[in-house]
């Protein structure tokens, strides 16, 4: 997965699975059971390393993400998140007025979120360097528009703010971008091979307000990332940002996630040349039988086509009716379908290497 | 308009506002309280004109639409459609097996839907031709989520359809195509100057998927209702569909209703040499205080620049928390700052012709 993230040779395309730690799993939803709510899950680092490992120990993926929410920076500044039973997260205490933004302090990742690094830690020992772990936080605008609007929707106070006081907004965006680059940092420090930063809510600008609001901030991001962490890998996720995907990749990243509405292949002939390109099947293709979800994986395959730079996976979260056999199912064909896609990697001098079976 | 619509100069930019009758005006939830529900509201003719003529009374607007929705069609086809107080529609009899695809037929408007129809004469008569109405249906593929999922959300049960029985949903959707065309040229007849399509749902499918399930079923329907009605401008609106807009302005539409996420100057470089471009505000600039919606009114003018061929509206749908004097303060805008983006129309012959404060 590393070396698919660089553009090197890889003997199949790795794949990993968005969301993969989740509600699908019923030894997630076991573990669930055992902690008071969401929330907790995700503070104690035992029960946080035990939902990262639990894919992985199902099914042969090529890299762990960490279990855990975009949402723990707003609650280390102090917003009171909450995750009521059967609703989406909300926040007690959410951005409304100047004072508001003025308060909001950049957390220091070791004091306010250390459990997230702990979690790290022991994902790290346990993983033992089999696969890496991906750490993650959400983009500035995201987080942002959960934050002015207090809850999940269509953020449309969160989009009006941006006409009602533009200044306010970047005010707060240049201190998520800082929150949220140490707190990539930290994570990359405490063992996590791979970043990864998820903008989910991008894709509800229109075209300028997209470059202004959310990119300048995941470049600031990434910015602030590298200075804390060095070259670690990272990855950005846009949803709906398919139209400025030249943008994305030119934002200091090493890699482009894309959501399933994209067609990879003109994906990669617009900027596979500069980046890796991480996605991006539907996944409502899970609901449907195993063949059908062989020959979705088969035809996304075929979209990249032949040679390096591709992270396999969904275009979106996997979603919780999803029956965990047709995780596996994935995972298999795209191990087994991907191997002709590939020549083998370079071998050491001497080394044996052949060529056969391979169509590129 | 309508002379917008064909492209032909204007006097001002012509406006209206996608759901503009609705929630957000006091006088609409007093006639909402009367009836016993929303559907009720939309089959009772004399509610259903009254709710489409009072936003027409209230401000200056260029057209009226028909109040009624998008789900009159799959219920006119007994799947049962309910609005649950709070919570969006559902049907009670959804589409799951091919045996429910198959009693599907195609519902004659007036026998089925003459509760529209009388709707439709009783606005036209009212209105006595000062204003246009607009007609409008779901696309097939709108259509056919709701009616497979049973609801609304993300429709990963209608989305995993087109991987597990690709010809059931084509069954489907060419059903639909007819209903839709046949729904749509019958409220022409009626006396709708103009007609919508929504195709609200095409942005959740892959660029082929778009193609093959969405695009080809509004062709469709637009053959259809062109069959039954002549030459009324069509109107399509692809929400999420930015990427393919030329293959939309390509489907045999007149106009294309365009999201707030896309860049209109861009959107008519792309494809305003063949069609009229309808949008594309924000419609969270509306929650925003009258200067900063007068400032966004003047850059959406700006993008689309000088000459015919626009109709203004909201990128989405109106929310109900809008304060309906910022639809005065929009409406104004529109009508005073468009003026010197068009000449004046050509008068008739020795008629007056006056060109002064004309930019272009």
């Amino acid at each position: 997965m590393l070396r698919a993230l660089a553009r090197r040779p890889v003997e199949y395309t790795p794949v990993w699975v968005m969301r993969q730690a989740g509600r699908y799993l019923p030894e997630y939803r076991q573990l669930r059971a055992r902690a008071a709510d969401f929330l907790t899950l995700c503070k104690t680092p035992e029960y946080a390393c035990e939902a990262t490992l639990q894919p992985v120990r199902r099914f042969p993926l090529d890299a762990a993400i960490l279990f855990s929410d975009i949402l723990v920076i707003p609650d280390a500044m102090g917003l009171g998140l909450e995750f009521a039973e059967g609703r989406g997260p909300s926040f007690s205490r959410p951005v409304r007025r100047g004072a508001d933004v003025r308060r909001l302090s950049v957390p220091d990742p070791e004091e306010s979120l250390g459990y997230v690094l702990e979690t790290v830690r022991r994902v790290c020992a346990e993983l033992d360097g089999r696969i890496p772990l991906i750490g993650f936080a959400g983009s500035p605008w995201t987080l942002a528009a959960y934050m002015v609007q207090g809850h999940g929707g269509d953020f449309l106070q969160a989009r009006a703010l941006l006409y009602e006081a533009p200044a306010l907004l970047h005010e707060m965006l240049e201190r998520l971008a800082e929150a949220a680059g140490r707190y990539l940092a930290a994570q990359a420090s405490a063992g996590a091979q791979a970043l990864m930063i998820f903008d989910t809510w991008g894709g509800l600008l229109t075209e300028p307000a997209y470059e202004e609001f959310s990119l300048a901030y995941i470049r600031r991001t990434v910015e602030h990332a590298r200075a804390g962490c060095g070259p670690v890998p990272i990855i950005v996720f846009g949803k709906g940002a398919g139209s400025c995907l030249e943008r994305i990749a030119a934002c200091g990243c090493d890699a482009v996630g894309l959501d399933w509405t994209v067609h990879l292949g003109r994906a990669r002939e617009r900027i596979g040349g500069h980046v890796a390109l991480q996605g991006n099947l539907d996944p409502a293709v899970l609901l449907a039988p195993p063949a059908a979800i062989r020959a979705a994986v088969a035809r996304t395959l075929e979209e990249y086509g032949p040679g390096p730079g591709h992270v396999f996976n969904l275009g979106h979260g996997i979603a919780p009716e999803v029956a965990p056999e047709h995780v596996g199912v994935l995972v298999e064909a795209v191990q087994e379908f991907s191997r002709p896609y590939h020549r083998p990697p370079d071998r050491c001098p001497g080394g044996e290497d052949k060529k056969e079976g391979v169509t590129s």
